[in-house]
Order: C-alpha cells, then structure tokens, then sequence
C-alpha cells in the first residue's frame, strides 16, 4: 500500500494516490495542489550515509571510506512533498540527493544482515539537498551542509515494503527543470541495506519510524532559485519540490 | 523551579526536590530511588559541542577548532538521572563527559549574541559519554563514539533559566566512585551560550525543546562497569549513573 499523510480542511490526514489526485480515508478527493504534504510517517531518528556510491564519491573528488559513512539530521530539517526548500543568496552550490529511504518497522538491535529485511517497514523517496560550500571534508557532516531548514525532502508516499519487489535493483532519477541530470540504481549501493542494519544495530537500538537515507549516486548539479526538482525511484512515485530565494522566507 | 519527569506508579509525572526525595503535582512523595527518572523535558533535536574548552581539546591532542564544532545525538541515546550506561566489554576507552545543557525555549531564527539568552527556556546537566576508541579524529562524531543507546544521561532537573543566577559562571564537577576527576567552570567555553545560539540560528531554526550540550572540560578518564559517574553542576545539582556491563543488557 502507498500511503501520504496530509493536511487539510483543518487538519492531518492519512491520503492514498487517486487518478484525479489524493483521496482522504472518509473518502474526500483533493487534487495534488490543494493539500500540505507532509513526511509521509511520523519521523524517528533520522541516519544519512554519505558517499554510499562510489561514482559520487569520485564526483566529490573523496575516497571510498573504509566503512559506513552515517551522519544524523534534525527533525526541523524535513519537509514534505511540493514544499519549498531555501537556497541562500550567500552560497555558490547547491544540490539536491535524490535517496531512497528506509524505513524501519520495529526495534532492531544487533540484527544479522540475514535478518535484516525482516526490520524495514518500507520506503519513500528523500532528497536531501546539500549546501557544499561548506563540505570541507568527508568526515564532517557539517551542520550548515546538511541541517538546513528544509533541506531534507520526503516523501510523497511510505510504500509497504511487501510492495517494492526487489529493493536491490531500483532505478532512481532526478530532473531538474524536466530535465534529467541524475540517474542511479540501488544496485550500486556501497553498503546494501542489510549490511546497513546490521551495522547500526550493532551498536545501537534501531526504532520503529527511524529512517535511513542510503546515500545518492553521481550526477549532481547546482539549483537555483525557482527550479522544479523531481526525484522519481521505481514504484515509489515522484518526489516534486521547488527551489526558493531568501526572500521567498520572509528576508530581503 | 527545578522540576523533573519521573515514572512512578503506572504514568509519567512531573516532580519536585523535596527534602525527603521528589513530591509529585498531586502531593505525593517518593524516595529518590523509587521512581525511574526520565529526561527532564520533552526533548527536541540535541545538538552537542565538540572540543568547546581548549583545555580538554588539548587532552585529546586536538587543535582547536575554526568555528564551532556541533553534532546531533539521536533521542534513542538519552536516559535520565540513575540510568544504566553499558561498557562494551571489546573497548578499551570509554570517558564520561559532564557538560551544560541549554534549554531552548522559543523558536530561534536568525538571532544575535546580544538577543541569545532570551530564547533559553532553561538548564539541565549532561553526561555525554564517549566510546574513544572509535574517535578517529576532530571532524567526526562518529555514531559508534558518540551514538550508543543509554549514552547521554540528561537530567535530573530542568531548571528554569530565571534561577540560574549567572551560567557563565558555573563549576562543573565529575566523580568516579567518589573521586572527583573532572573540574571545569563554564567561564571557559571556547564559544559561550549566546555565540553558540547565534551560529546555529544563522542557518536553521532552533526550536523549544531543543537542547545544545555545550561540551565537556579537560579531565576524562575510563570508567568500568560497576562505577558509579556523578556529574554536579552548580545550581543545576547532582546527575548520578552507573556504568553496566553487556551482561546487565541480556548479552554475555
């Protein structure tokens, strides 16, 4: 099942993919335009990976790292579906991620990577914008790289992983502007997700609603002010979002 | 006022020094040691400081830092007061860290040192352990050092910044089974609370709830399983924790 969490009339609801739009589980119809999308689950503990495909990381002009690369993002920095993310006037690069996330169903703790599908709950689609003026280098996940408000983009659905048929072989691909500048296949995944999972719960509690972004293949371009960005993965929909100015935030 | 989380009696209260223990809302007494303390206020997005007294960055043979130092902590690290905090019986270094905790209160956007203290709601006490072994270097807080479940004691009392007469100005003290081993004074913050408040706001939004661990000062040393960690902070009192082995966590 896909499933988004929305808000409108007043208040937060669970939506499903309609031909004309979003359908509410009362049965109301939206079109796509009219309601807020938010994170698509209620947000646990968010891990990134950096440089989890290899031509990314010679993009980035960084070795490979001799093991997973996991940095932690805020909560504040999370917005859904159709939001808006800032771009600086003060900063010269920008880029979107586009990431397949994973999302975990219940707690995990030193889980083998044999038994590690059996702890994801399912998947959405991240792009997880970075400002890298200030990457300085692969050990730091700078905050005012990757915690920006609204940085980090997710959604539009959480699709049952009993939906996804391989998880291992889906094509991911960013447009900007309609055009494609990004394309990628989980299969080239550094560390797969259950070697993921088996990582992280070796030494610590994985929890229902936390969520892993696995990283974000090569192909990465600058953005600026009023682009349109989609991240599309193979049967988890099209992430749509758009690139705003100081100034569309409230500052000259 | 200085008021806790406790979880007594089949619910979570809220709760208030007493002579003889803590006093719940309702009037009920209980004996320190018969609630189970929970962090102190419903906790937003921890930040915490690496290397923000010089003279603890020089014990770890680190330069100081360009600009502040700042990482997340996931919220599946906090325990509160009297929590166990597990030793990996394969490390060889594990160091508590006694450090300020500060409050926000109010959502911080954009905000000057001069504005800063106004969005501190209050003051809690951090023990932010560290595994050293994994600490390869300054740039990460590598999740394996600093990410471990039950590795961040917060607590036992929030207290309301309006009681805290001047923090730049606080003693902080460490004992080991009665040692004391760590003895700071907040007037040695590298970056102080409203620079701190300044830097994060000039590129997200802090938010109530959020809390910044402003770093630990020199005198860490290993602690073992059995030890008991006490961490006192001048009107803030005494955050007590002992140190489990991997056993007490059902792992032989």
């Amino acid at each position: 099942m896909m499933r988004a969490r929305v808000a409108c009339s007043g208040a937060i609801h669970e939506a499903y993919p309609d031909p004309r739009g979003v359908r509410l589980a009362d049965g109301r119809l939206y079109r796509e335009e009219d309601v807020v999308w938010l994170a698509p689950f209620d947000l646990g503990t968010i891990f990134a990976l950096g440089l989890n495909y290899a031509e990314h990381a010679k993009e980035l002009q960084f070795s490979k790292q001799e093991e997973p690369l996991v940095f932690l993002k805020g909560s504040g920095a999370v917005i859904g579906h159709r939001g808006v993310t800032r771009r600086p006037a003060d900063v010269t690069f920008m880029h979107y991620e586009c990431e397949l996330a994973v999302v975990i169903g219940r707690h995990a703790k030193d889980v083998s990577r044999d038994d590690a599908m059996s702890y994801v709950a399912g998947y959405t689609i991240a792009n997880d914008y970075a400002i890298r003026d200030y990457l300085e280098n692969y050990y730091r996940p700078n905050l005012r790289v990757k915690n920006r408000d609204g940085g980090t983009v997710l959604g539009p659905w959480f699709v049952d992983a009993s939906d996804v048929a391989d998880v291992t072989q889906l094509e991911l691909r960013t447009f900007v502007n309609g055009t494609l500048h990004q394309h990628g296949n989980t299969r080239d995944l550094v560390t797969d997700i259950p070697a993921l999972i088996e990582y992280l719960s070796s030494f610590m509690t994985l929890a229902p609603g936390d969520v892993i972004l696995t990283g974000t293949p090569e192909g990465v371009v600058n953005v600026n002010a009023g682009d349109e960005v989609v991240c599309e993965i193979d049967g988890l929909g099209r992430l749509v979002n758009t690139i705003g100015t100081d100034a569309d935030f409230g500052r000259a």
